[in-house]
């Protein structure tokens, strides 16, 4: 078999057999076939596509070209997976809760890396808290309090460490199939029977449109039953900040709110739909049942107290949550409105950006964030607005970087002179 | 300028700029863009195209990488190019005609490579003929018999032999806009006022069908003409090897035999066609009346006059060409038919090939060819075979090889048990 044949092959539209998928995937983790052949490959997959099976073998063969987590010892294991998003901190909340209801959260996670944040950044903003445990740890913390979540300590998937690489030089990342069998190799890798996918569509994801956005999920689904997984998928907005706090300690104390009862809103129904959804799969109840336990183990302060459970498990101490004295950057700002008009929406990668830009975030992998610093935004989509009101608060440990980030935020907002028709749709879509 | 950027702009089919191809071109030359991402531009090229002025472009930036040669102290310069045939012996022919009539043939040529010969090759195998001339020489030749071949020593279009050798090893050559740029660029840099293509179709070429060759053939000649060139085009059959002679040795015989006017057949009727449309185009004058002029020039001797007169001036020993004794390969095999049927085609690229394997070729450019080595045909398309009639004679100087020869060759013929109807046009088209 050669590697020239293959890219031929697929550059002629034509199907790649699971075999050649293999040599490709194989060959190129090991170093066999150089990067040229393997971009030339990945530019055809973007012109000419792949169909299902073809999609399907990608995944599984980038799955097992690293370590795969074994839970099976564990009953009844789930897990999710966000597209990325900005303010996105639904982990935080539907992972204790899912553990008050049997459901056993094993998940590792990544850190933050761009624009969106990582929740085992915003994990290590509460004091104490430990994201590495070994194996053994982890599984014991599991059986025992039904959650922990770790940083990614196996060789998960190394072939799509190697190959996303490439494609991020080589402008070959926008591809559906690549996306797909990117991430699904990393999640089916991480071993949980259940997967629920939350795939974000709007200004600040890799999916513009609500259409591709479905079209991506259910392939991801698609790919994760054919593995053998139960599987689900949500398609949400990401036209407008999902949290109003933007930045790791802040999306920590709105998960704690949450989690008490002391507030709604959008984060507060994605969570609730993913739960539910996992819920409903991973014990093949009924959606309606799902949805009235879930709101149950919230309402009733069980998922809060399994939240603080699972904090101090890891190390966490939880007086700063109890107590509420979970340190925010000691600089804000308040941005104010400088015209008139309604809230259309938000450039959400700006804001995401604005975070950064106050030190939230990590420009290069090697970045230390500021933990404490962030936004939190006081306004909603479709509200009127006049000038001087409040849009946001701004956090940050170094003050030199106020006056650019409020550019920045500022930048982000979408007004429009009459009340807006057609707001993006939160929950555009659920795949079961 | 971001060479991401320029590959995520073909890739979603949009229109280069002159700009961006020369950063592309200047930084891949220069080793600031890498491989990987070359070949994805490339990748993508061959699947979303490039119109006729990126193509120009390319062309004109790769030209603009080496070495340009300046002819212009000679007056009425032509050169000729062809895509690659089996048994193509043209040049060797078509420079000393239009030497006897007024058209200064200053050309550098190739070595073979793969299963088609070179010119280089099959002058060398005349003793004595230098291919190495200094500058000085070359002009001077020119200037004083009209014709000098040698081999190419200016550091022409070093782009695109960068560009070429990535392209072969990531199935990005088969690709109209990269083909047609490749050739013209090397072209181009050769210098010429006149240049006429033989683009060539069917099994032994590159191009399969009579209908993809013209496209080709109209690219380069829109390509020449708005770099101010005066260019042609002959779109002819490689359904059949050209001559009846394959090899070094063998082909220089042939080609002798035309200018003696002791042969006609497809070889001369291409070497007319390709004389007669370059004197119309350098002289600018009528193509009944330049296919008179080039007739006479056979007919009468001047060109066989001509072509000894050159061989001298390069140190080839003319007598063996006047004395008929060109060495050919000492050990011979006879091959003769296995069954009764119609010739309507041979697969040219295998007849090439068993032409490589008797030691007339070059599978790597390191390999030093047998120039005496190399097989006569001695059947016409359409002719009705019989059982035992004689195919062809092989020549090598190892006799080890007459086997696997033979069998290569037998593989080549293409029998019908009726007359065959619709044989390829010999030259399918004109481009003027």
């Amino acid at each position: 078999m050669r590697m020239f044949d293959i890219i031929a092959k697929k550059r002629h539209g034509e199907k790649l057999t699971d075999g050649e998928i293999k040599f490709f995937v194989d060959g190129y983790t090991h170093g066999d076939i150089p990067d040229y052949q393997a971009s030339a490959l990945c530019m055809a997959i973007c012109c000419r596509g792949m169909d299902e099976e073809e999609c399907s073998a990608l995944t599984y063969h980038m799955m097992n070209s690293g370590d795969t987590v074994d839970l099976s010892a564990l009953p009844c294991t789930a897990d999710k997976h966000s597209t990325g998003g900005v303010g996105d901190l639904t982990s935080l909340v539907v992972a204790p809760t899912l553990a008050t209801l049997g459901v056993n959260i094993a998940k590792m996670s990544g850190r933050g890396l761009g624009h969106t944040g990582g929740t085992i950044d915003k994990l290590e903003s509460i004091p104490g808290f430990c994201t590495s445990l070994t194996g053994e740890q982890f599984m014991k913390q599991v059986s025992e309090i039904g959650v922990a979540i770790i940083g990614q300590t196996a060789d998960l998937a190394p072939a799509d460490k190697k190959l996303y690489a490439l494609r991020d030089v080589t402008a070959t990342v926008e591809s559906l199939p690549l996306i797909a069998s990117s991430i699904m190799s990393k999640k089916l890798a991480a071993g949980a029977e259940t997967i629920v996918l939350d795939v974000k569509y709007g200004s600040g994801a890799f999916m513009k449109t609500a259409e591709d956005a479905v079209e991506l999920a259910e392939a991801m689904v698609k790919i994760g039953r054919d593995m053998g997984r139960r599987m689900g998928a949500l398609v949400t907005s990401m036209e407008f900040p999902l949290g109003r706090k933007i930045g790791n300690t802040l999306e920590v104390i709105e998960a704690v709110e949450i989690l008490r009862g002391e507030i709604g809103g959008d984060a507060k129904t994605v969570c609730v739909n993913l739960a539910a959804n996992i819920l409903s799969l991973a014990k093949g109840i009924e959606i309606d049942d799902a949805f009235a336990a879930v709101n149950e183990a919230i309402d009733s302060g069980k998922a809060y107290e399994k939240f603080l459970a699972w904090i101090a498990a890891q190390g966490g101490d939880i007086s700063y949550i109890i107590e509420n004295r979970l340190p925010v950057g000691k600089f804000t700002r308040e941005v104010v409105a400088a015209c008139d008009g309604y809230v259309c929406g938000m450039d959400t990668e700006r804001v995401g950006l604005a975070s950064c830009i106050l030190g939230a975030g990590r420009v290069t992998k090697d970045d230390e964030p500021d933990l404490t610093a962030g936004l939190v935004l006081h306004i909603d989509l479709g509200e009127k607005l006049t000038v001087g009101q409040k849009i946001a608060t701004l956090y940050t440990s170094d003050s030199g970087k106020l006056e650019s980030a409020e550019e920045m935020l500022i930048s982000s907002l979408k007004l429009s002179e009459t009340v807006p028709e057609n707001t993006p749709k939160l929950i555009y879509k659920i795949i079961r």
